[in-house]
């Protein structure tokens, strides 16, 4: 077998077989192949497209090229979340310590932000002291004691998505539904979960701007993951605008512990609570989803989701006093206001750009080497659909350099329109559900 | 400007502009854009393509990524000849020495041989003491005695399509017209030359098997070369079976030498003159294409064009007797036949695969690091539509090594068919003029 005949095949829109994909990604992850030729593969693959069955196969060659791990030493039901990624979802700070609370165990593997959204490991790196590069055998640990760990993908973890994805980055192959549905199964089964719930945002925050191209890719990924023996399911959620009130990193831990206190926004509230439903519901804990829903109400109610994730910032060695100390948590020197250029109901053209803006004032990263401003947070004021008067607060703008407030600024106002008449009806944040 | 974005520019189908095409290019040529973003964009123009405007600007980058020649101390037009290449096609050996013998210049750089078609470089080197690595002063040189000049291409012509070509060899981005137009182009306009005789090779025999892919990739050529001030011309013509009745280093050599006394066989003979006669009038050596075919005649007949291949061979260092004394060529020291399993009329179904069985017995390569076998070859006695008899000899096979014998006869003779029928009407060795 040679790489170079398998380039050609997909070129010329062939179906490649298992063996195929494996000897790819096999010889690339050991070093045999080289960047050059999986780099014109990946365009290949961008272009023809993969079937079902190669996804399945991508993702299987990816998932067993590292460690997979089993967490059978610790009882009861593995689950996790997965967010395709958005501006300002933090729901995983949220969802873990309700669904840890609730008696599930949910070992949590996750990524950095990248271009206009953000990670959580950033997020939670935002707590003083807070380590996401725990061994596997701490993580086990601290997952056996509270139910809850959030750690950073690990060289033993999938190291073949590790070298594509990044190879991917470079070569302007990421948005593909096979290429994206092998990355993030590949990871996420590499956890040792026995249930998983996507969350695969649509609109103009997301990766996946229209609703087909997200229902295309949740559809691929539960196939995916059920053909694995995994239970899966797929929520197809609005990211036409930020999630909760905040973006950036201290900010979102902020958020989220308002959340976990019973307050905060309502739209974050309720898309963190529908997803931990799913969670307990396919992880078993509860006969449906809406005694998911009750059950993940109680967790907050109860305060019993707040000392839950006390205890896992404790046990990663953060300080888990910014719960109730927010000033703990990195602050941003100056504050600047984008005002409504005019009166009447506001729409958001472009989310997206919100997230750039927030990048480029140092609260996310262009390149992956980039270090990230924690302090550095954006305020949303005003939802699609709200009337706003001229001269109101749009968006508060917390930041500590202005070498790019003027652009930033820009980028938020142009991302917001004002127009005369009332709104067309609301869209519901939970648009579709795949494979429930 | 980032390749990242111009890679995605050409993924989703767009325009890149001159300065974007020069930015990729320098940039690679220079080595601050990696191997894997180019082999990406090169995938992605090999499945979008290239439109006009953008073969015309690569090919200009590439040619001004190092050294482009001028003769002008050398009085008189110089003209060149370039074939897309085929089984048998030794026609440089021959037009050389004639159009030098007629009065012009030609500085022809030449390329060497890969997979099923020979080189011109390759079967210089069958003469011994042929130096192809002249350097540019030398070759100046050589030019100025004798009007012709044979070299390889050095590292300072063109070092962009020497560093682009070799990552399309190994990313399965070779056959594509506007990469191809490029690489040829750049090349041959970096000799120095006023006009310029395409000839595009069409058939099974042709890296462009269909004739409308070949009249395509001539009309681009064509096209490219006159925006750039040249006077280009393309003939298609036929390459469903090898040119001439000898394959293989030694082998053509003789067989040119056969045409330059007058001798050898028809077709050989007449598409040298008709390329001759092409490279008189473009060179305005005569007033039209007839009064260039009779001067070719001429210069055969009088001797002239021999003497002129004697001079050419001596002052590239070559043993100029092997015109008189075949035997001073590289001799295989054994031969084998394949016969006709059946009587009839001929007809060659696959000439690539009489390429690939020399190229397999060392007459050819499979690596560019491959060493060569001048010794080796393959003598063709039927052509399509000629009577045969069962067991009589179709070809003979020239070889050193019998390891791959039994496999290279195998695609031999699976190459040849045998009709019971008369064959249709012959068709014409030179289908079309492309710009004439």
């Amino acid at each position: 077998m040679r790489a170079v005949d398998l380039i050609r095949k997909k070129r010329d829109c062939g179906e490649l077989s298992r063996d195929e994909i494996g000897f790819l990604v096999s010889g690339y992850t050991r070093g045999e192949i080289p960047d050059y030729q999986v780099a014109a593969w990946l365009m290949a693959v961008w272009i023809r497209g993969l079937n079902r069955a190669e996804i399945a196969a991508l993702t299987e060659v990816m998932l067993h090229s590292g460690e997979v791990l089993s967490h059978s030493e610790i009882p009861g039901t593995k689950v996790d979340k997965h967010s395709t990624g958005g501006v300002g979802d933090k729901t995983s700070l949220i969802l873990a310590p309700i669904v840890a609370a609730g008696g599930l165990t949910v070992p949590m593997i996750s990524g950095r932000g990248l271009g206009h959204t953000g990670g959580t490991l950033d997020k939670l790196e935002a707590i003083p002291g807070f380590k996401v590069n725990l061994s596997l055998a701490e993580f086990r640990k601290v997952l056996g004691e509270c139910g809850m760990g959030l750690i950073g993908q690990t060289s033993e973890i999938a190291p073949a998505d590790k070298k594509i994805y990044a190879l991917r980055d470079v070569t302007s192959t990421v948005e593909n539904v096979g290429l994206i549905c092998a990355s993030i199964m590949s990871k996420k089964l590499a956890e040792g979960i026995d249930a998983l719930v996507l969350d695969v945002k649509t609109g103009s925050g997301a990766f996946m701007k229209k609703e087909e191209d997200s229902v295309r890719l949740a559809e691929v990924m539960v196939e995916t993951g059920k053909r694995m023996g995994k239970k899966v399911v797929a929520l197809i959620t609005d990211m036409n605008q930020p999630l909760g009130r905040m973006a950036g990193h201290s900010h979102e831990v902020l958020e989220s512990v308002e959340v976990l206190k019973g307050r905060g926004p309502e739209d974050l509230r309720d898309l963190s609570l529908e997803l931990s439903a799913w969670m307990f519901f396919l992880g078993e804990r509860t006969n449906s989803i809406d005694e998911g829903r009750r059950l993940a109400e109680e967790m907050v109610t109860t305060g019993q989701a707040l000392e839950k994730f006390k205890q896992g910032i404790r046990l990663q060695g953060g300080d888990e006093r910014v719960v109730d100390e927010p000033k703990r948590l990195p602050q941003a020197r100056f504050c600047a206001e984008v005002l409504s250029p005019a009166a009447g109901y506001l729409d958001i053209t472009n989310c997206e750009q919100l997230g750039t803006a927030l990048a480029m004032l140092g609260g996310g990263r262009e390149k992956k080497e980039d270090k990230i401003d924690h302090a550095v947070g954006l305020e949303f004021h005003k939802r699609i659909g709200d009337r706003i008067e001229k001269n109101e607060k749009l968006v508060t703008i917390h930041y500590n350099s202005d070498a790019k407030l003027a652009e930033a600024k820009s980028l938020i106002s142009n991302s917001y329109v004002v127009n005369e008449s009332v709104p067309q009806e609301k869209r519901p944040l939970v648009r579709r559900i795949i494979g429930g």
